[in-house]
């Protein structure tokens, strides 16, 4: 590990835009060779429906099912996985799920209308999806908390109906992840996966339903076909690598902070962790706390290679700076590790969530803090949000003249419709002028 | 017109369901040769900046600019188009903007945050877009109502900058559109089109500034770039051909109804108007006012086509029936066109708006209701929402542990990672844990 070597930066070196720049830069390649293979399963599923499904499943997945029933878990099967987990892991996902149900209840929205003078009335009506398609990627990569993260904001705006793919190469079934969908009140699961399990969602076959929406991680494979599918379906966000910008003043435990870097750079190497301070002694105490635990971790080679490729150390002038450089990069997840967070919180304008305080492990968000652990990558928290249950929602405007509220505003919509040459809406306003 | 023939079905009819499919089925082509167009100019405007952008807009607009600088538009020339206008299209338009405004100030989401017994703090910051982008079409589609209804919520949640841009085919510039974007606030106007706008506005040039989001219709080459740009930007929905479903219990004034499908299929003649009734006199009446209005319309060419190709006239068993069929068409404009709309509103589940009563003409929602515009089409209403405030807020996670709590939680965080095989997410919430 001797030969580990974290970039360092400082704000005040002549290039360091650039170099800020270039170290945040991350395009997903498109291939065209992954955009045929998605087009013709979504084409033949759409097409063949079951029968599709169930060949690419044997062929992808080495099994060996004659029929799409046989793909199907039953309610009894996934409460029978929660029943035989061992007491402290179902009781840690009991926790986890009623945390997270009670910090999104405060999420869902209502309805809501107001009547003006002459009557006319204006509002909203705010309704659930009538059924949400959960991904989960099986094999190595299977996590529970993400789907109680997915399924429950759905089930706290009122989705009557959550399918769950969740492909098992080999037949391997991940018994934490069917027990999360129990607790989580997952409505049905086929044991499906790729891009032909989307593509069953998106369009339906005799035995999958229909969806309308498509949440949930999952491969370059399943990547393309959720894009593919998208405006057919409704899709959250398509996932970038996981980051971590830690602020942090240099009075954190700098094994605390090392550990927190690593959180993020165990799950892929391509993760992006990267520390800001005013301190320059805490950063050379950082790197030594990194070469110390590192040999001790289990995932030390994913770690060490999104360590070397895409991690930073910089140095800053003060915590404004460091609150400045984190706004550009706009991070998924943001570490406050300072004494005072709450004062720094107002800087804050662009991070999908916020952890406060040295107390506040990035990782006790991703499994039971409340919030959702669904958050924009690569600089999207700029315009877009975590997952919520505002996304298992949508809502229609309402609008109701009274007779004189449509002859008084009848006169200003012909005037912009006559403005627009769209004279048939002038006139259909028009109709509504009391003589 | 005595050939025009508009379909006409019947719930009982046994291929009902299929005929329906086969009516609403839309699908926007997509172009091999479009998109290679459009990646050409996205990449050229990405490399190149200004010079591109420039290049691009003398040779589709016809123009004869040197420099980027001669392609923007002071706020004094906006402003005298807003003060040049005719008194009645001037109050018009504030008439429109200060409705608007009103009904859009009910959309805006506030900061939360709660505290448990142990100190530990949850919530959500909601924070503006800080720039977000505009375009809008040139020369016949040019609508100053699409100003107003896409800059308005965004200068409502708080966006700093509205950059807009419009090209001016052979110079030609609308005033109404450049006196809607004055009233509105908007605070840079370009005259430039097409992809290479959209590329202006998603990579930044040396002149104009990068946004964070794209909102606002343009033609197919502008869909296709939006569509590219996304994840690098936000962008809104790409809006299909426009659509209205009437549902009439046959005592509305026909030529009303007539009209108001008129102000749908005026618009394009890939629109869909359709008028769902259980009185099959009344499916006469209406035929029988669109004969005799048909001629008097200005645009009655793209009228025609659409009543030809894309309209209906179905006739169904009951009111509840008539709702079922909305339910599943998803419109993006929904007429309830009877004496008590409020009875039948429990029963829409899936509709962009929702205009109630004879009295509310569809159009009235285009222009100055207050309710916005930018609606989901072809069925998108049973995932997606109107145009609002919310598309120009976005939001942060808080998550604050007191050390209590966090040493608390931590417990449950670790063996939910431990779980998962991810142990440097474990002994990250493990060092938060008291001895």
């Amino acid at each position: 590990m001797t030969e580990l070597s974290i970039t360092r930066l400082s704000s005040t070196q002549e290039d360091f835009d650039l170099q800020l720049e270039k170290l945040l830069a991350w395009e997903s390649v498109s291939d065209v060779k992954v955009n045929q293979i998605v087009d013709d399963i979504l084409s033949e599923v759409k097409q063949q429906g079951d029968a599709a499904v169930v060949t690419y499943t044997n062929r992808f997945d080495l099994t060996s099912a004659d029929t799409m029933q046989e793909l199907e878990l039953s309610s009894e099967h996934l409460a029978q996985a929660f029943a035989g987990l061992p007491e402290v892991q179902r009781s840690a996902l009991e926790k986890a799920a009623q945390r997270i149900r009670h910090y999104h209840e405060k999420q869902k929205s209502d309805s809501w209308q107001y009547t003006e003078e002459d009557g006319t009335m204006l509002g909203q009506k705010v309704t659930p999806l009538d059924r949400v398609g959960l991904y989960v990627p099986g094999g190595k990569a299977a996590y529970p908390s993400s789907v109680l993260m997915n399924a429950i904001p759905a089930k706290v705006a009122g989705v009557a109906e959550i399918i769950m793919v969740v492909p098992t190469p080999r037949g391997e079934l991940n018994q934490l992840v069917l027990a999360a969908a129990s607790l989580a009140g997952v409505d049905r699961v086929f044991t499906i996966g790729g891009a032909q399990a989307v593509a069953a969602l998106a369009y339906g076959t005799e035995t999958v339903p229909k969806v309308d929406k498509i949440v949930g991680p999952g491969n370059i494979f399943v990547a393309t076909a959720k894009r593919a599918v998208f405006g057919a379906v409704g899709i959250d966000m398509i996932a970038g690598p996981s980051e971590i910008l830690v602020v942090c003043d240099g009075q954190t435990d700098p094994d605390w902070v090392a550990m927190d870097l690593f959180s993020q750079a165990e799950h892929d190497e391509d993760a992006q962790p990267i520390l800001v301070t005013p301190d320059a002694g805490f950063i050379d105490q950082v790197e030594e706390s990194i070469r110390k635990l590192l040999p001790t971790m289990e995932r030390k080679e994913i770690i060490e290679v999104s360590l070397r490729t895409r991690a930073a150390l910089i140095l800053v002038e003060d915590m404004q700076q460091a609150l400045e450089i984190s706004n550009r990069i706009a991070p998924e997840h943001l570490e406050l590790s300072v004494e005072d967070p709450e004062v720094l919180l107002p800087l804050v304008r662009h991070a999908g969530a916020i952890f406060m305080g040295r107390h506040t492990a990035e990782a006790l968000g991703d499994y039971c803090a409340g919030p959702n652990h669904v958050l924009p990558t690569s600089g999207t928290a700029r315009f877009s949000s975590p997952l919520g249950v505002y996304d298992f929602q949508k809502r229609s405007s309402l609008i109701m003249f009274s007779a004189d509220g449509a002859s008084d505003i009848g006169g200003v919509a012909s005037v912009l419709a006559r403005g627009e040459g769209l004279t048939a809406h002038a006139r259909s306003a028009e109709y509504r002028i009391k003589n």
